[in-house]
C-alpha cells in the first residue's frame, strides 16, 4: 500500500507558525488594497476552461489543470491565474462605467512548477485597476506593490519596468505573428540569443537590430536615450519608450529604486504595455509583477483600459523569518464561573487560553492560577 | 462562440459587498479558534486521490474531481472535504504527544451540489481536536461551533445529536458491513422507512426492531430513555446511549438548546461514535455538524482520537443581511505633500482613500477639500 502521507512534488502543508503568519499577511495586504479603495472579489477556483484561458496563451493553458464537469459535460479548468477572472467579472458582472478597482486573494494551482524552487499551489494577492489608460494608474499600481511588500516585510526593492508594445511593434512591422511571434517571445524570455538571431534572420536589417538589441537594452533611465538611437523609429516604438521615460520619472521622484529592462518579458503573455517586475535581495524570482492588459475584457463582452499586479505570499513568506506564535495560557480542567469569566475576558483581549481536558496537557508557556482568590497569569514552571 | 463570462452551474463569483464580509468574517472565526488554543494549518488544494478519500467513503470518492498529475502520472484529487487532510497533517507531520488542537479555512470542491441550495465551491472553515477520548473534547467542540455561529451573526441554535456507533453496533450484530451496510446508512439518512424495512426483513427479531426504530427515536434527552428499551442491549449501545445523556446534560447546564436524533446521520461516513449537526431558523441545512471520527489518523500511520466540526461560510452568510461597506473618501488627482500627509494617516486609520485619476472618478460618499489652509473628509455633494 501507498504512503497516504505522501504530497505529490511541489505541493506541501503549512504548518502552524508559517499558517498564522501567512494568514495575517493576507489580511493586512487586503486591508491596504481596501484603504486605497480596492474591492475585494472572490471568484471560484473552477471555470469553463475557455474562460480561463481562451484566447490569452499558450503558456496559461499549459498550466491549467483540466476536469469534466459531470453536470454540463464540458471541460473544466483549474485556475492557474486569478487576472483574467477579475477582468472578466470587471467587464461583464460589475460592468461599472468609468474607473473599477477590484483586489483579490486566492490559491491557484499550476501543472508544473514555474522552476526548481516554485510551489504548485501559489497564493495569489494582487490589484487590478480597470478603466483608465493614464499613467497616474500604472504609477498608483506600482505604488501599491511596493507598499504591499513593505507591509509584508520586504522594504528594499528594485523596480524593473519594460514594455510589451515595443516587442510587438517589431513583430508586426516584421510581419511576425501567431506561433512565429510565440517562439520569439519564449527566445526572449530566455535572453537565448542564438535562437533570437535565428528567427529574425531574414527580417529587414533595422528591425533585425532592433530586436537583437532589445535584450541588452537594461540599466538606469539613460538606456531609453540609447533604445531611441538603436530601435527603429516607428511610432508604437517612440510611444512605449516616453511612456517608460515619464513612468521611471514620476517613480524615482517618489523615492523608488527604478531600472529600464526592455527585454524583460515574465510577465503573463496577456500584458500589451507597460509590464514590471519587483525585485528584491534573497529572492530569486521577481516578488511581484504585473502590467497592462487592455485588450482582454474585450473576450467577455467589454474592451475595458487594465492595469494591475500580484504577487505570491507563500513565495515571499519563505523568504523571511519565521513569524513567533503568541504566549498561550493553561487553563485548568475544573472550570468554575470566575475561572470561566476570566478565561473569556483573556480571549477576548486576543490571548490564546488552552483549556487542560485532563490528559496529555499541551504545552504553554503560561498558566491560570488562584491566588488570594483572583485568577492570575503566570510563567509555567 | 460560447460566452466566455458563463460560469459553470452551482458556482459563483462573490461580489465586493459580500465578499469583505466574508473576508471579515474568515478573519473573526480564525481569531476565535486562535483564542481557544486552536493552530492553523493550511493543507493544500489537491493531493493523491487516495490520501483525499482512501479507505474513508463512496460519498466523498464521488464528490472530488479527479485530476492527472503531470509529474508523476498518478491520479490527483481536489479536495472535496479537508478534515481527511488535517488528519493526516496530525497524525503524520506533526506527529506531537498528547492533545493537538488544529484549524483551518479554506474552499473545497464538490463534483455535485448537496443539494439544490448548495454551492459546488463552499468555504469551509473548521476545527479539531486530536487525542482526547474525552466527553470534555466534544463538548468543548461543540461549545465551539456554536461561539463560532455567534461570532457569525447566528445567535440562536439547536444542537441535534447523534450516534453513528449504535448504528454501527446494530449491523455488526446482524453481520451487515460493507455495501449492504451502505444502503442501510443512505436509507436511514433519507429516512427510508420502506428500504429499511426491505433491507432488515432477515435480521434477528431484536435487531430487526432497534434498526428500525432508529428514525423514530428523537426529540429531548427523555428520548434516550425510550431508546434504551426498544433498543437490544448491546454494551456498544449502552456506551452510545449513556455518551449521549452525559453530553446533553453538560451541553444544557451551558444554556445550550440540545436535542437527540438516533437517526441522524447527516454527516461525513468517516464519522464511527458522536455525531452532531447544529440548526438555525432561516437556514435548510445544519450551519455546522461534525464529530468524532477516531479511527482516520490509522491510514496515515497513527491511530489518533479525534472530534472536530466544519462549517461553510458562504452557506451561512447568504442567510444573513449582506455587510455594509464603509464610507469612501475621493483625493484630488494633484497632491502635494501636505495632502499626501493627510491622505496616509487617513488610510492607516482604515479609511477609504480613492485617489481621483482625472477621468471618470468613482463614485464615493465624501470627498478631501481644503479649508482654512487644512484638508478635511466633506460629504460629497
Amino acid at each position: 500500500m501507498t504512503q497516504l502521507w505522501l504530497l505529490p512534488e511541489y505541493i506541501e502543508d503549512v504548518l502552524p507558525e508559517a499558517a498564522w503568519q501567512i494568514e495575517a499577511s493576507r489580511t493586512a495586504v487586503l486591508s491596504l488594497f481596501r484603504s486605497h479603495g480596492y474591492d475585494l472579489v472572490i471568484p471560484p477556483h473552477i471555470e469553463y476552461l475557455e474562460s480561463l484561458t481562451g484566447g490569452v496563451s499558450d503558456d496559461l493553458d499549459l498550466k491549467t489543470f483540466k476536469l469534466v464537469d459531470q453536470l454540463s459535460g464540458r471541460m473544466l479548468g483549474l485556475r492557474a491565474d486569478m487576472t483574467p477572472q477579475v477582468a472578466r467579472i470587471d467587464a461583464h458582472l460589475l460592468n461599472r462605467e468609468g474607473i473599477t478597482r477590484l483586489c483579490y486573494a486566492g490559491h491557484v494551482v499550476h501543472t508544473r512548477p514555474n522552476g526548481h524552487l516554485s510551489s504548485r499551489e501559489p497564493l495569489q494577492l494582487g490589484a487590478e485597476l480597470y478603466g483608465s489608460t493614464t499613467h497616474e494608474a500604472d504609477v498608483e499600481v506600482i505604488g501599491l506593490a511596493v507598499e504591499a511588500l513593505k507591509v509584508l516585510g520586504v522594504p528594499q526593492v528594485q523596480v524593473d519596468l519594460g514594455h510589451v508594445g515595443i516587442f510587438r511593434a517589431l513583430c508586426r512591422a516584421a510581419g511576425v505573428s501567431g506561433l512565429a511571434q510565440d517562439d520569439l517571445f519564449a527566445a526572449l524570455q530566455l535572453k537565448d540569443q542564438p535562437t533570437i538571431e535565428r528567427l529574425t534572420a531574414d527580417w529587414p536589417a533595422d528591425l533585425q537590430s532592433g530586436m537583437r538589441a532589445l535584450p541588452t537594452l537594461f540599466g538606469d533611465a539613460a538606456v531609453l536615450q540609447a533604445a531611441a538611437e538603436r530601435l527603429p523609429a516607428l511610432p508604437d516604438i517612440q510611444q512605449g519608450l516616453a511612456s517608460l521615460g515619464t513612468l521611471a520619472d514620476v517613480l524615482q521622484q517618489q523615492g523608488m529604486n527604478v531600472s529600464i529592462e526592455l527585454g524583460e518579458l515574465r510577465t503573463g503573455k496577456y500584458h500589451n504595455g507597460l509590464v514590471f517586475s519587483v525585485f528584491a535581495d534573497g529572492w530569486p524570482n521577481p516578488v511581484a509583477r504585473g502590467g497592462r492588459y487592455d485588450n482582454m475584457g474585450q473576450m467577455f463582452g467589454r474592451a475595458r483600459p487594465a492595469t494591475g499586479f500580484s504577487l505570491d505570499l507563500r513565495d515571499i513568506l519563505r523568504g523571511l523569518p519565521c513569524g513567533k506564535l503568541p504566549r498561550s495560557i493553561l487553563a485548568p480542567q475544573q472550570m468554575d464561573a470566575a475561572l470561566q469569566d476570566t478565561v473569556a475576558q483573556l480571549r477576548a483581549q486576543g490571548e490564546v487560553v488552552i483549556r487542560d481536558l485532563g490528559e496529555g496537557a499541551p504545552v504553554t508557556s503560561h498558566q491560570l492560577c488562584l491566588q488570594d482568590g483572583q485568577w492570575l497569569v503566570l510563567p509555567r514552571a
